[in-house]
């Protein structure tokens, strides 16, 4: 990509270069502490780039790639070429600048990717891999990183974050993130299971609402020892009531016996979840991230043969204001709000969104997720924040990602946002030159440092 | 128009020479068999513009003209010149687009439109189509189309198909397309009698979903045998359950008896129909097209005076996602997917539309629908498919149109995509200006010209 | 702000020029009559800015202000100083474009507004204040508006309106407008309180429905005595269904003896409610404005300590389309439709919103409302209705504020209004610029006064 590429203005291009090696602090990302701590070597670019990335399966498919070249068993130079063959037309695609941003930033390959000369690729890529002998630490490196939050089941050990704590030869920061989508989907066949690993993990008998509670809270105060600082859920479900402690206490019971939930039995639960995480979060300081309105595995025949995460999943339906606003409003009645992040997968939501998180304290919305992360998208997200919000406290980008490769979205963004920038610059909406590089510093790295660092941000 | 209409770049202008006069496959319009049979020449430009488009009448009650000059007995002259007075102050609208596209194409007509040569413009227009005798096929030719797609109940005998398909010296493909709205709106009142019409079409006798299965085989049999390769629907209702065979049997022989509905099952019916059509189509290689979230003749005064397609219509309430990936889902595991294009008149609901077609296959979405053809609109459909689905598939453009004036529109759709295409090359964000062509010309005849041909088009 | 601010085209430059000096017709604000007839001379701009504007205190929040600088109580300049700071990053914000307009076009202040210069411009303001006697209907005279429509309610006793009619050293029209939320709030725990004040206003004894109807008209008569040309609503809710006369009586009794009101029987009521002031709009040729989805008070603390219009207000849920067609349908069979103005505070149903207005007579859609009112919003409303409706009878601006200074908006609106269509003069869209020019000052001022004026404005 071009060293211009997506700074159309003289101004853009002067804020770019403010920030465009500042180090990058990845509070929300889906990498492998394990991988990151055995740091073993890449083979090739396919591998690499098709291992698990169902963004890419999604083009393919899409462009109608026979599945054997997606998930099936065809080889990882056969179904490299078959991406590079998606990839071609793919104009637009945040996938089509993705790939270009990183063989140029990782692989030094400058080329426009396409059927013609894909091998050429394929060798080139590969080839760098060996001589640099490309791994996970040394991707991390490459991209100035300082900080990972993982995402994390509450009963996970956090064995590879203790041994990547202890290792002293590798100074970015990895900590637990606290994931609760398992904890909170009461209805899942094998949620009697998950309680009892979360009653060994956390060292309580779990027979109630009130030892689960204290579960939680022992596993919280693990994963704060560990450097904890943010927690996460990501379910398709969002409550429109909140059942009493007796209520949800007698729901929890059913749930661990194996019998079955209604529907308002589920949304009284996750209410009352909703709260009692939030308290726990509050005392410890922990930032709740919210990622709301995403449909998971909507293909069944393809959760049948592929599983979860392979493309399936879509933009959700529209969470009410009614039912947002009923949460959060309670949770700020009854513990006070812990710093709080919105995500919607639903741009058309996005306003709206921005709307309901100023009128409470310490929320505020994150940035364009998943199918919203694209130039548009990203331009549109931070016009919300702006027009509705107040951008100079956005928090900026993270990765979302379960690829090393995927820093060069860090890249992406700042060019974005320099580019938006430097024409508020250009056209008088926000004049001073010199503002406007502070407030991108704060963006790409300021404010997520200060509320890493210091519990809060503003 | 300028020359340079809508092509702001350099690289938008050399991407529009290449696809400017490649042919036009309609593959969705309302036109009529009968008058592109007929082929009588029109007689005034009044009559060709405002005899039945209710894109024009909104506009003249928008600007508000008396009903008289819109749908009452005011001459032709007198409409037109009221239609005019519309026009002037309609800036941003594609009307203003598209007449004064239409002016220029089919007319020589170069001016601007206005109250001031009106008068003029009328007696030069009528002067050309007296002059050329301007007539239905006349205009198709001239518009350089190739393939037609018009809009068919199942019961029609399809007579004008087969005479012009017999009729050597009219060499463009008119093919039927399988319509079911009636199929489906199985609570209105005439429902029973258009059974019995269906009964006729098909030499089956229908009383249970049994025997209407069969007729339907039958009908889209004789449809294919015409060359049928598209079906629709377009209602204002969308089911959120599907009936088994025995509710479906017995709503329907209620229905056929003239028995009341509920709403529970019309919904589980139109399920059931959805799952039933949905394999008739798989099993013939027809395109499956769903036209959503559309709210019919909202306004029951203009119904009761006009009728339908009057310009009571508008922009109908969202289908949840959890409605839309149910029914696709169930197809999907029933029968395989047919060929599937989702059309949605809520354009805030297009992301979320490409992200469902994303998780399924062989579903894709088509261009802008009606309310949202528009500039504007054009291209924040092709941004969605580019962002969230593969731009090198999208099918291109259709006139869904009651006129033949209408081709207009696709130069209208492939100068708005150069458009974009051509700020691609130049931003870098798709540098290669070759491929570029070939992804213009893929969009505008490519992919659907394959589509048709072969019964797939990736 | 520079001359040219958000003018980019030499056609935008050209188009502004024409219309920046027209008169204002401010037909929605909150402005207060007693202060417009009290007239008193401001003090400070502490006080100015942020003595009550829930958008400045939104911003302060959002960027993490201590509470006590915001509604608490603090100096006025201490206020002011932490406002400065929080606009200081507040890039992309419409509060930041209205400070510096408003620090311009009144205070002569032309410097950017940051932390660092907050002390001096406080003090180069307030001088001003002191220097110019800046008093409400200064303000009023230096925007050059000749119309207010205030916002009372219909207990109101008007009196302020008739002072100021009165005095003949003011010259600006200050009518009533008739906003009846509180009429159909009934469910509001004073509403008996509120119907028995309504009794003495309208010197109806109010016991029924149809005593409730005859006291509404006869303070539709008062108000329509002293100029009332508008009516408005802007509740939270929305009704699903329409009570008949017998219903609505017995919910109205039920409602002033204090008894419970179930979900449907309020929603009936609204209906009712809603077809009877339409009918009596009509009548009088009042105006209808309908400003919908909006949610408030969402921050119960917030409510508590500070109260309503704190700033805990967002943008609501989405009305359906089905809902919506059925009041405005039932409306237009009852009794024709009055002019009606819709406005919504959800972007993202703009588009709808605009094609269901385009199903009825004398509807259309308004100027961007509230959270919508910033660049892109106003550009986006621009295009909808220039889109799907008519924009050459668009009725173009109003501050809907509470504040004197908001004038600036309609200098804003302009510039923004002038930047589109100069941009489509530019690109041959609509290239003929002295229509441009015409429909330009139609906008900003001729459709309003028409309507204001003859009861009309198509």
């Amino acid at each position: 990509m071009d060293k211009n590429y997506l700074l159309p203005s003289a101004a853009a291009k002067r804020l770019y270069e403010k920030v465009r090696l500042l180090p990058i602090a990845d509070y929300h990302c889906h990498l492998s502490p394990k991988e990151i701590y055995d740091d073993v070597p890449f083979d090739n670019i396919g591998e690499m780039w098709l291992g698990g990335d169902h963004y890419k399966w999604r083009l393919m498919r899409a462009a109608g790639v026979d599945e054997k070249y997606i998930t099936g068993n065809a080889s990882w130079h056969d179904k490299f070429i078959k991406y590079a063959e998606a990839v071609t037309f793919a104009a637009g695609s945040p996938l089509y600048a993705w790939s270009h941003m990183e063989l140029s930033q990782f692989f030094g390959v400058e080329d426009i990717l396409s059927v013609e000369n894909a091998e050429t690729i394929w060798e080139k890529a590969n080839t760098v891999i060996r001589e640099k002998q490309l791994s996970p630490r040394k991707l991390i490196e490459m991209s100035n990183v300082e900080y990972i939050a993982t995402t994390d089941d509450p009963i996970d050990s956090l064995e590879y974050h203790r041994l990547i704590a202890d290792d002293s030869s590798f100074s970015v920061k990895v900590a637990p993130a606290f994931r609760t989508d398992r904890l909170m989907l009461i209805r899942a066949a094998d949620y009697p299971q998950y309680i009892e690993m979360l009653s060994s993990a956390s060292g309580v008998k779990i027979n109630s609402v009130s030892s689960l509670s204290e579960a939680i809270s022992h596993r919280l105060d693990y994963f704060c020892s560990l450097g904890c600082r943010f927690s996460d859920v990501g379910i398709q479900y969002f409550p429109d009531r909140i059942s009493d402690m007796a209520e949800a206490d007698s729901t929890f019971k059913k749930a661990i016996s194996g019998n079955e939930i209604s529907d308002s039995e589920f949304m009284g639960f996750l209410g009352y979840m909703y709260i009692l995480l939030a308290s726990e979060y509050k005392k410890r300081g922990i930032v709740m991230q919210l990622h709301l309105m995403v449909r998971r595995n909507a293909n069944t025949e393809l959760f049948r043969s592929v599983g979860a995460d392979a493309g399936g999943d879509c933009i959700g339906d529209t969470i009410s204001c009614r039912d947002l606003t009923y949460i959060l409003d309670a949770i700020n009645s009854a513990s006070g709000m812990p710093e709080t992040i919105l995500y919607t997968l639903e741009p058309s939501v996005s306003a709206k969104l921005v709307s309901i998180a100023g009128s409470f304290p310490n929320v505020r919305c994150g940035a364009a997720w998943w199918f919203c992360d694209h130039k548009r998208g990203i331009e549109e997200q931070i016009l919300n924040i702006a027009e509705c919000g107040h951008l100079g406290t956005f928090l900026g980008m993270l990765t979302d990602s379960r690829s090393f490769l995927s820093y060069a979205r860090h890249d992406y963004f700042r060019r974005i946002l320099c580019g938006l920038l430097g024409s508020f610059v250009e056209s008088g909406e926000y004049p001073d030159e010199a503002l406007a590089g502070k407030l991108a510093e704060k963006i790409c790295i300021g404010n997520i440092r200060k509320l890493i660092e210091k519990g809060e941000s503003r």
